[in-house]
């Protein structure tokens, strides 16, 4: 009776006797990740990301993605204005026909956006899915036996987090119009010919956008708004890769700190099949998450890691203003912050999935059994971490490869490559 | 009993007990791979390499490298133009005293192209016993309880995915033809006192044939010819791993298919015993394969990597024509896609291979036995992947890896060495 | 009652029958290390740091960390002048606008400084907890059946060890001193308006604090004196992670040599047992050790590389007297010899502690059980060693790997950054 | 009983009940290590190296290392005499105050001589109690069961691979001679001054022993000898390392040969204890030899990729004659070929070590025991391999990282480091 009890709860049904043991306690302690995630997808919305219905409703089945609703919408007509955007740009740079470093950069990052958009609208699109998938296999972790201790709520430390990061974001992004609005004025000074204002300041931001499309004010607020939201998309990778990393993470807590809480006291042996297969299900949680997200954490990593070092080789370039200098100081610690707590956080998924290694080590051998050494098998053979399509895995020593690699391509790139020039002395359009 | 029907087994004979119970089965389900790849060694044939005698035929036992073939004569004659070509080339560029990346980048091509020709004929030479083993060790993959599953068979996916390439490849040459017609188009009147237009051609594109052979046109033609055929090798290499690489990772896809419709019910220990076996065998598979296939594998790595970085090192410089300019962009990103399926491609025989490391944890503990045991110290324990001469596994972090040394490299030669000079102003010839 | 024992004894309580026995036992074989670090602890006072009161008596709880000392008095005065100065430096530079290679080192210098004497504070508030662990964790091996062999004495070891490197850096500060001293000798020399010889010195030396503090002779003499015990840290930092791997890869020693005392010969299960329950305490001891250290790990590797690299890198510049060449060449070697044996003698608690891995292949299958495969599992499947914030773990191939990375640095910087200038030939001041 | 003679013949004594067994056969299947060896040590002394007395006679306890010996006293002459030419180049080059890459090249050939030197007198020290181990721990592998099969006979394959090695170092000497001499006569064309034929050559090769010591033929002559001596030195490093891999490595193969003779079929429970313990001795005697020779391993990695980036660096300078062109092509092509050779040699080692994983597989589970398991444990757990001083471990891999990191040096000195100058222009001296 135990091995079919087994087999049924690997299958991820539900209906076995353990579960509805589980089902008669009453207060789950602590929220699921569909709640918990509820509000990064609005804040993800607000900026045409993941075009998803019924995120905040309860039962995770009212998830809906469907094609005819505003949010989708919104989601194509910022992917398709930034593809037109990137569209001009090309068109207008191989016109000119000069590709330098500031050139490519702008390239990437409007071609990687635009692949972030279009990627959150597929993860949106299998959101229902995963959503039922990751509830169904942490139910088990909501009630007792396990506890979530002392810590802080997942939802408030989701929230916490990704606020803390929007703020960042947010005063990046105001510090980023204040230095373009003071460059624009240095410009206005030093070139008599410039009458309009915004005009003008517009012509700086987008020469690509005036060749194609006359300047109107409302064009100008338009795509100006347009780059923020595109701009937000950038940020959000990050940020959303994080919360779910975090709701991962505080699983691999929970299961610790319960085998923590054995005091490496002698346990049945159905306990430890039990155990072993709970853990069993988060490392295939873990696993099928990879292949939903590995796409965009790749993308992200490539992304940081490019921009990082771009911003470095620009930071030592002398400025026009103040506020721009301060901007790209603000900028590259925003950036590297950033990118260092994703794949921290990341990373740390990794870290939690190993400690059962050694907290297996506290029980006695007397009491020994195959369940135990399927259970370190399995921890110790195969990684149980994020990765970029497999290409590498995010752990900590990734992290310190990736600083390096950027420091080795920083100091030869130093005196290297022929600096952009100063745009502020640049009349000629 | 059973252990004599599992120690024959093992080793290799096909009249054991189990292996009579399946050939009363009418129905393969897939085809061998003799049948798959023997397209792919059609094409090869074209352009020279494989020489191969009854590779359409179905027993494989057909299969016969002669030496007084058509087939092997015409590999011998390419492979001896080409040996007497790069001498030429050598001899010239010694004499003339000056060895730029260019005359470099072309010696190694040739030689490249030279060492593939004469691993082909070694291949050739020893693909029956090869094919013999091959299509043994895959007979039982072909039949009942193996399936092929809803995915494209065989033959048509290497049909597909090898025509692709070869298209592409097609397309290359014609784009580099053009693209030599109109350079000696812009020569031709640059020099006022080149005459003949393809005397002039044949001498911009072969200089140092000149040198030691008067021009006529038959030889133009003929040399002409050679070198397409030569240039067929350095694609045709790359296309051969993937064909076959194809062919293994979906026999370990197969396998893995059969672990999972087990749907983790208990199976008996024999069940078991002939999966191990069964592994083995494809294991033991990979590793004869990688003997024989490796000097090749190792040549095209390095091959692509070396061709990578030289062409992207020449991509900024500025070219005559625009045909030129297309075709030094398109021939990039066609090497680099082909590099990267290729290496895609091979992983993933080492990613389906350790899948089986997954699936066996959802198998009850009760029913756990020392075959199980040893199936997963066998996955675990030892790489199952194509590698360059043990020098390196073909992995996902392997593509990584390389990846980042072409940009390192790229990123130091930057500005360092002198660039070759503009041909089409040189009228010293 | 076996497994009652076995699981008492491994959390950590000394009250068991087989610790009872030992304690019946009257000579400890060794010292403690609450012992052997007491004199490290001491030189580290008079330098300001480790600000911990009796640590010189026997029983180890008679440590205390109290806000109210002198000690805790004087190393927050010297992290707040610290602090003041480099305020001051960050002011100075900033105003004059030039952040060269040297004013970042100087930073950097500054930086790592402060943070390591904040640590150090840190590290004394946790040190009664961190002695009472390791102290009760070691007891074990002060008793029979473990020796300490034919070694030299622990806190003889430490002494000779740390009080070697001490005189070295103090050979440096002296080197150091008659350096600047001749420098000011030139300078004078060359600019005739200096007038005070004493003045002259501090100003050449700290000019970012002339700027804001008038010059006085006791300003003078204090804030050298300051700088004095700030490079201390710096070399402290070292010295104490060497002291603290010694102590800890000598009980892996001892537990090494016992394995190696039974020759072979079978034993009793309840020998293994113990054993592999004393092993388990040594690794979660370097655990918690390393939880504790890592960031002074982390921080003294990084400080290291990045000092080893700036020297390298200015050791080839013609410098202004003999003694200036003399003491760049000995700093230099220097520290890449205090670096070297800090990092070996931390990998080697790596290396000692992989050694039961081959000493238990010795026994015979005969005697084979659980216990014992547990062990090897235990040894094999984690690193048990330092690590800096799990982002490296201390081995052998690490230095290797970091060594490269400096060649790899000190290459490409070679000829790429200005140089800052002669200070001796500066008379703007 | 069997646990006796199990534990008894680990321990490593030939008197057990299966080895008198074996002593009763007569005919050992292959020569003795000792005897494999005796022509490396005897090459080895004529250079100075290796002074070991007694190394032709058969029983090994003739080998005898005395320092009352005139081999003693010849290789403490050449040290003496090369680090009386290292103090004067170095006085040398001080005095004169330059150091550029070639100095420091010369310096370090030297410094690596000296200490080869030294290390082989501390083996020679030492090589009678290795020798004595090593042939007590083949003594196995010389009767049956063990078998050597059809391949060459260890003493045989030493004798040819070190003489072919030893062949093509003696041409590198006559062509460097060669192309010294004609190099002199260059020089003595241009230099009218210069009158004496052999002085001119004495002082272009070695100027900082002029300066010390008045030049005379007989002190020439004397020099010059030294000199080829201590080049040999070099040479021999890698050569021993070789022919010492080349022994431990044949000891794997008929290891690995025995267990495939099986053919898969059951064996019962002693054969296989034996086996494990015999491949226990074989791993031990690599980590005893190991700590033995991984000094010398060091040294000889470190020198050859000094070196071959070196020559690397230097080959494409234009040089004065065709024989130093030649030489120069000849001795990089010669420096890499030896030191791949030797990599790939050492490599083997760990390569067969591994292959009792694969061949193990092949044998019923029916049948599986728990020698069987720690066998594979064995192989599986730790590197079986030689080791620059742990470092690194010398593996297939290994030498791909090492080969990339001589590339990425090299790109990055390209155009950076100032070139020594035409030393035949130099008339000065």
């Amino acid at each position: 009776m135990i091995s079919i009890q087994e087999v049924s709860s690997a299958k991820g049904k539900l209906t076995t006797v353990e579960d509805a043991n589980l089902h008669l306690r009453n207060n789950p302690n602590g929220c699921t990740v569909h709640e918990a995630l509820a509000p990064i997808v609005f804040i993800g919305q607000l900026f045409s990301l993941m075009p998803i219905n019924g995120y905040f409703r309860k039962p995770v089945s009212k998830l809906k993605f469907t094609l005819k609703s505003l949010r989708f919408v919104y989601s194509c007509l910022t992917t398709l204005i930034m593809s037109a955007i990137i569209s001009m740009f090309l068109a207008y740079r191989i016109h000119r026909g000069t590709i330098g470093l500031g050139a490519t950069a702008t390239f990437i990052y409007y071609a990687v956006t635009i692949m972030a958009m279009i990627e959150f609208i597929i993860l949106a699109h299998n959101w229902p899915s995963i959503m039922q998938r990751w509830t169904g296999d942490e139910q088990l972790f909501l009630f007792y036996p396990y506890e979530t201790g002392k810590c802080l709520p997942l939802d408030s430390l989701v929230k916490r987090v990704a606020f803390t990061m929007f703020f960042f974001a947010f005063v990046e992004d105001t510090i980023n119009f204040i230095s373009a609005y003071q460059l624009n004025v240095v410009h206005m000074k030093y070139c008599p010919h410039a009458s309009d204002f915004w005009r003008n300041f517009f012509r700086r931001e987008h020469p690509y956008i005036v060749r194609f499309i006359p300047y109107h004010p409302v064009l100008g607020v338009a795509i100006e708004a347009t780059m923020r939201v595109a701009k937000f998309t950038w940020h959000y990778m990050d940020v959303f890769i994080i919360c779910v990393s975090l709701a991962l993470q505080r699983r691999f807590e929970q299961y610790n700190d319960r085998i923590r809480s054995f005091n490496g006291n002698q346990q049945p042996q159905e306990v430890w099949r039990a155990l072993r297969l709970n853990f069993l299900r988060l490392s295939e949680l873990v696993t099928y998450l990879d292949t939903k997200l590995s796409r965009i954490i790749l993308l992200s990593c490539a992304n940081d890691m490019f921009f990082i070092s771009v911003q470095l080789y620009n930071i030592f370039d002398p400025k026009q203003t103040v506020v721009t200098t301060f901007y790209y100081w603000y900028s590259l610690l925003f950036l590297i912050s950033r990118c260092f707590t994703m794949l921290y956080v990341s990373s740390s998924i990794y870290e939690t999935s190993l400690k059962p290694l050694e907290l297996l080590r506290d029980f006695a051998t007397s009491s020994w059994n195959l369940d135990l050494q399927r259970l370190l098998d399995h921890v110790s053979l195969k990684s149980i971490a994020f990765s970029g399509k497999r290409f590498f895995f995010i752990t900590r020593p990734l992290i310190l490869a990736m600083a390096g690699t950027i420091i080795t391509y920083e100091l030869v790139l130093l005196d290297q490559v022929a600096k952009d020039q100063d745009t502020t002395k640049d009349c000629d359009f």
